[in-house]
Parts: structure tokens; C-alpha cells; sequence
């Protein structure tokens, strides 16, 4: 038996399970068609996603469409379809990008959405109206025995940490997958073509839409105006292809189930950082009430603010990991160095210009030492407005374009050997020994 | 009696100097007359330089020149002139760009000079043979009493040390004085017209030449294709500027007569260190057996070359100096640190491209830990081949661009403390305390 039908074997759905799925979504889908008759509302129900497309993997969600007529307002449209949806499965509401209810069904996870009957993608008049596309258009071209190379890949996927197009992932949804496998024919093809990849990539499953600057460019098949790997970082996909790489060289079981990571006690965290000659700061804030995935958004740029601040500042991150936590979300950095000298080279201006004079009475009484001419400039040893990292961001977090919701006057920063005794040991342990999951 | 007469009053040669000078000059050249005529040399015998001029501070050098005409072979001329200068002055034969004698005559120094009698200055035929026409446009054009503004010129010069042309000072030769008196009128005046010089200024004493770049560009009247200040460098243009406006604002006798710098002790010097959080590095080279000239100017090469070595291996140059002793060159340091971290952060190339796999397979066994993802690229935490300034040096001086002549195998790096015992206290009190001389 070849590694990959032992993994399908693991991870596809049993016959007993895939009938239990299809008699709860096929009441489910009576019950609301029921209801949507005896209140007398305008309504097609369809499934779509994973489960209409029969490209899940266990457990999967049952997502239920409401399609309006497009004459049915937007409030209209809210308001009956969330009522639909709290009568038949009292969800709970959600409000992402669109409201829809959230509940579970005969023990199945079930979303119910309403959107617009659209003729055409041309006219989206709610976030949701493409979705039914999608899963027409796979519905058409996925053959029967490219389903389970489509969970091959979701699942290798999942292994690896780029499944899913949130902001947390920052990788690939499960449309972008099935669409893979339509245009390579199988999850071996897939690999083959990414190991190839580059930056820059641009796939045209249908047919070429206008050009779009993005890491991974893969045009819609059913509106070539939209890039579906969008949300695709280049940081994931340079993952995608060193994984892709790894995979075919020496394919093995752990890319699909890797181990857990066990992290270092404080100790051995302390012994990696000396041998580094490194050091450790972390980022503290306290978790504010927004949604998960803006949050993520949030924290990857605030990462991303601090490193850049922290390298204008002359620490030099070695590397960066953040995590989310019930009160907080920390961003954990290795420098190079958390304390700077006292002094620094100030460069002034010419000392022909005008504004050497305010430069020179600004600076007359230094207490580091007269200005002095250097390369045609007046220049001064002058004293650091900070000597620690943790000084540095304690005053300029604030103005280094962090989140919105992450609040600088909340923040804590814990120094070196704070972190090493409060920072969770796991995030430690991704910082100062990054691993690829199949390497753990 | 204003401080400028006062300061005439100390450098203006009495009526008894001038008359003792005189009558040795005047017995110098009739006793060389004598000679040539004897001898049956064909020359020119005429004094040049400021002795000439009639612009030169106390105990001037005579510039005694031998015009031989064009059809003397260059090395009959360079015989025969060295001949002469032996019989009358027992001089020693000194070759800078040319050879000359030089001697004393009668208590008075003396330099015995052939150079070519040419129509014009296009047609050069030896390194000096433009001096004579510089000395005949000054006394065709400087006013008698400009004399003394030319001397007060040249002590201020002297004072705030920028005066000579030579690679030591980078500053203004004399002649260059005497244009600037003739073009501004007088001593003041070019003060004031210096206060408003910046880099890049332009002069034309005579007629305009063909652009030439350079920090200060001063036509030479007698040939407009050259610049008498091409040897100005920025810095001393700079430091001229800022006494012109000093000078005017507060004049005081300091800028004619400075004060000698007392060197700091050793306590303080290492005071001023831990004030400035600064660490000191001394570089020490064999003095080479080359002329003065040339070493000072190698030792200004190699101080901007290890200055740019330092500060790309991130030690962080705060200011540097250099001097030359009997059996030494040195240049010492001023450093923001003297120690970096054990690693850094190594930024290997993209994922994707083919020179991934050997930046991998030289990686993996890195004891700082595995190669991960970052922007796209490889990057890998990679120990340093020197965490200290010295060990820095000592490996990269030699591909840095030093001097020729300084010899990078027997070069010596004092480090910190070493530097704080042994290199000399006064340029350490240079360094740690650069000041104008008119401010000590």
C-alpha cells in the first residue's frame, strides 16, 4: 500500500459516516424547504462547499444557501434569512463579512446563509454570491476520482500549516485546492508543478483575466477578474514549494500528521539564547474584542511594524513568532542585541547652511563633547534617547503602525530574562528553534 | 591698536630682519651669478616665492631659481643644477616631484631650484616651471600695502591649521593667499566673503577656466586650465568656513596664536570612554622609509579605508585620528562598540531558485539552527568570523585599501584598555575631545 492510500485510508470518510452525513443534511435541507413554504418565503435552498462537493474530509461543515431573488432587499434578505436560520437550528448569528447562523444539526456542524440568486458574477450584491459558482463549476469539471486527490492535497496541506485563507494561515481555501487539482490532474502533479513555482506564479485554470500583482496569482475560472489565491503570503507559498521539494525527494506520513512540538523547558531556552549570544523581548498586549481573523490581521502587522522598528533602532531581529492567547496576543523577537551604546554619531548639516547654527547652539553645551566638522558636516557624539529595546518600544510602539485595536498604552514588554521565565515555553521554542512541521 | 595690528606687530619681520635677509639673499645670488658665469652655464638666476613677493612671516625660506632654456636636456638641467646648489650651499639634493638643493646660507634657509625658462606656462617642461609666472602676476598686481593682509592671512591660516598644500594639512598654499587678497581686497574681506563660501564655490581671480570639480575651485590667473586649491579637502574648506564666521563674530588672537593642547591624563581619558560609553581602538603600522608627503598621505587613505571597514562590520565609527611618530603611523579609533553579538542574521537567496539547495546543503549542520522562511528567502542565524574590532582588523585590514606602504603584517591593534595605556595621551585627548584650536 503506497504512503498516500495509507494517508487517504486515515482521512477519508467512512461509507457509515458519509451516510449519517447525507441523511442529516438531506433532513435538514426538508425541514428548511418546510419552512420556507409554510412562511411563504421566495427561497432556492442549495448546499454548497466542501459537502456539496464531496471533497471533504471527516467532520465536515454542512453549508446550507438560502438564494433570494435579487428584488428582496438587503435588510430583507438579513433579517428573514438569519429567522430561517435561528427557527430550524438555533444558531447563533455571525457577522463576518455577512450574517448567517451558525448551529448544529443532528450532531453535524451546519452554517445557513442567505445570499442573492445571481445570474451572473458580473453583479455580486452580497459577499457570499460567488460561493454557489464555485461549487457549480467544480461540480462540473472535479472527475469522481480527483476527489480524493483533492483531500490528498487539503490534508498535506493542513500537515504543512498553509490550509486555509484566513489571516492566521495566510494559505490556500479549499476552492483554490479543488482548482489545483482540476489543473494538474492529481496531488502528485500538483507537487511536481509547484516544486517549480516562483514568485510572481500566475495560473489561469479557465481562462486569463487582467494582470494582478500577488505572491501566487490563480484566476477564477468563473470571474477571471479575481485572483482565489489572494490571500496567499509569500512567506506561505515559498513554504508550499520548499514542502513540495521535500516531499517528493523523501515523501513521509508526517507532512500529512506531523507530531506535536514539545517545547524546551525555561532552562534549555536559556542555554539556546547563550549559544546564540542572542536575546529575547516580548511583546505584550492585552487581547482586545475583535474577530479572530481581524485579530490575526492585526498581529502580523503588528509583527512586522515592531521588527522594522526594532531594525531601524539597531537591535537586528534574528527572527519573530507571535501567538494568541485567552487575555493577550505576544509578538516574542530575537536580537542580536537589547542594549545599544550610550552615545551615537549625529550627523548635522553642512556647515555652510543656515541651519548649522541652530545645529551648533542646540548642541553647545553637549554634555558628550563639542560638535565637531566631519566630511563637510558638523557631527556630535550624542546621547541615546534609548539603550534598551525595551525602552525603545515602550515609547515607539505607538508610532510604528501596530494594529488599531492592539492598545500601546496597555502593552508590556518583557526584557530578556522576563521572557525567559513568563513568555510560553512553545512560542520560545518556535523562536529559537524554527522547524518545518514535517521536521519535528 | 586693534588685535589685527597687533597681530602684524608680532609677525611682521623688523626693519633689521628684513635688511639682514636682504643682504644675504642679494649675496646668495650674486656669489651664484658668479658662479654660472664662470662655469659657462647658460641660466637665468631670479628669486621666486614669498621671499620674492615680499609677503612671507619671520625666518622665510629663499626660493632661489636657475632658469635654463628650453634646449637643455632634462637631465643635463637636473645635473648641472644640482652642481651648482652643491658648490654654493653644501645643500642636500631633495627630490620631491623634482630635484633641488636645499641649504642655508649666510644663517638663512635656502632652496637652489633649475626649472626651464618657458615663453608660456602651456608648454610645462618641468614640475616647477609655473612658479616663476606666479611669482611675477603676484608683484604685478599685489598692492604694497596688501602685503601685510596677506600676512595677516597667512597666520590665521597657520592658526587654525589649514595653511600649506601638503597631504598633512590639505589646506592653502601661499600663492593661493596671495590670489585670495588680490580677489577680496584684504584680510577681512576674505573672512567675510569665506563666511559665505560653501562647498563648490568657484573663483575666477583672472579669467574663468574650464569646469573643474572640486570642494573649492580657485583658476590660477597665470593658467585658467588649473586649480590653486586643488588641493583643499572639504573638511579644511569646512574648517575655514566656520573660523571665517567664528572669527568675525568674536575675533580673538587664539586664531593667530592658539594654545598648545595639554594632553589629559590617563584617568581622564578613560573617564571620558565611560562618560561616552565609547570603546577605543589603535591601529599601529611600522613607519615606512617614504617621504613625509606621501605617508601622510597614505595615512589619511588608510583612515578612511578602516573607518569604512569598522563601520561595515557595524562598529560604528564616533570619530578617529591619526599621527605620525618616529617609528610609527597610528590611527585611533572612537568606536560605539568593540564586541558584536556571536551570530547574525544571515539572509541566504529565494526558495525558489536553484541556488536554494547549496545554500541549504552548506547550512544544515549549522549549530545555530535550521535555515527558515522569511520574506520569500532562505535565512539562517550564522555565527560571525569576528565578534571583536581587533580580530575585525587584524584580518581585514590588509583587503581594506590601506596605504602601499603601510604594511598590514606587521601592523598591531591596541584594543580598548591596551589603548588607554599605551597610545599617546595626545591624540587620545584629540579624539575623545576634538576641539578648534582657537577654542583651547
Amino acid at each position: 500500500m503506497t504512503l498516500e492510500s495509507e494517508v487517504l485510508e486515515r482521512i477519508k470518510p467512512t461509507e457509515e459516516e458519509v451516510r449519517s452525513l447525507s441523511k442529516a443534511a438531506n433532513d435538514l435541507k426538508k425541514r428548511v424547504e418546510d419552512y420556507v413554504k409554510d412562511h411563504n418565503i421566495d427561497v432556492e435552498v442549495r448546499f454548497v462547499g466542501s459537502y456539496a462537493k464531496g471533497t471533504y474530509l471527516s467532520d465536515p461543515d454542512i453549508d446550507l444557501f438560502l438564494l433570494f431573488p435579487e428584488s428582496v432587499s438587503t435588510k430583507d434578505l438579513e433579517k428573514i434569512g438569519l429567522s430561517v436560520g435561528e427557527a430550524i437550528i438555533k444558531g447563533v448569528k455571525k457577522f463576518a463579512d455577512h450574517p448567517y447562523t451558525r448551529g448544529v444539526y443532528d450532531g453535524v456542524d451546519v452554517d445557513i446563509v442567505p445570499s442573492y440568486s445571481i445570474k451572473t458574477v458580473d453583479k455580486l450584491k452580497s459577499a457570499v454570491d460567488r460561493t454557489p459558482f464555485h461549487t457549480q463549476y467544480i461540480l462540473e469539471n472535479l472527475k469522481e476520482e480527483q476527489k480524493d486527490e483533492v483531500r490528498l492535497l487539503k490534508k498535506f496541506m493542513k500537515g504543512i500549516g498553509i490550509y486555509g485563507a484566513e489571516p492566521d494561515t495566510r494559505g490556500f481555501s479549499g476552492y483554490l485546492c479543488e482548482l489545483l487539482i482540476l489543473h494538474y490532474g492529481s496531488f502528485r502533479k500538483v507537487l511536481e508543478a509547484v516544486s517549480e513555482w516562483k514568485e510572481g506564479t500566475v495560473i489561469s485554470v479557465a481562462k486569463k483575466g487582467p494582470p494582478i500583482i500577488s505572491p501566487l496569482v490563480v484566476y477564477d475560472p468563473v470571474d477571471q477578474r479575481r485572483n482565489v489565491a489572494s490571500a496567499v503570503h509569500l512567506d506561505t507559498l515559498s513554504l508550499f514549494i520548499v514542502a513540495s521539494k521535500a516531499y517528493l525527494s523523501s515523501p513521509s506520513i508526517k507532512f500529512f500528521f506531523p507530531n506535536e512540538r514539545t517545547p524546551f523547558s525555561r532552562e534549555e531556552l536559556q542555554r539556546l539564547t547563550e549559544r546564540n549570544g542572542s536575546r529575547i523581548v516580548t511583546v505584550v498586549f492585552e487581547r482586545p474584542d475583535v474577530i479572530v481573523d481581524n485579530l490575526y490581521s492585526q498581529l502580523w502587522k503588528t509583527r512586522y511594524a515592531l521588527r522594522r522598528k526594532l531594525n531601524e533602532f539597531d537591535y537586528n531581529v534574528l527572527d519573530a513568532e507571535h501567538e494568541m492567547y485567552e487575555d493577550t496576543v505576544e509578538i516574542a523577537f530575537e536580537l542580536e542585541r537589547d542594549v545599544l551604546s550610550k552615545t551615537y554619531k549625529h550627523d548635522g548639516p553642512p556647515v555652510w547652511v543656515k541651519a548649522s547654527e541652530s545645529f551648533l547652539s542646540k548642541w553647545k553645551d553637549n554634555p558628550y563633547g563639542q560638535p565637531f566638522i566631519e566630511d563637510g558636516g558638523w557631527t556630535v557624539i550624542a546621547e541615546r534617547l534609548y539603550t534598551t529595546a525595551k525602552e525603545m518600544l515602550e515609547d515607539e510602539a505607538a508610532v510604528s503602525g501596530i494594529g488599531r485595536d492592539l492598545d500601546p498604552r496597555k502593552m508590556k514588554i518583557r526584557d530578556h530574562e522576563t521572557s525567559l521565565n513568563e513568555t510560553d515555553p512553545l512560542l520560545l521554542t518556535a523562536l529559537m528553534d524554527p522547524k518545518n512541521s514535517w521536521e519535528i
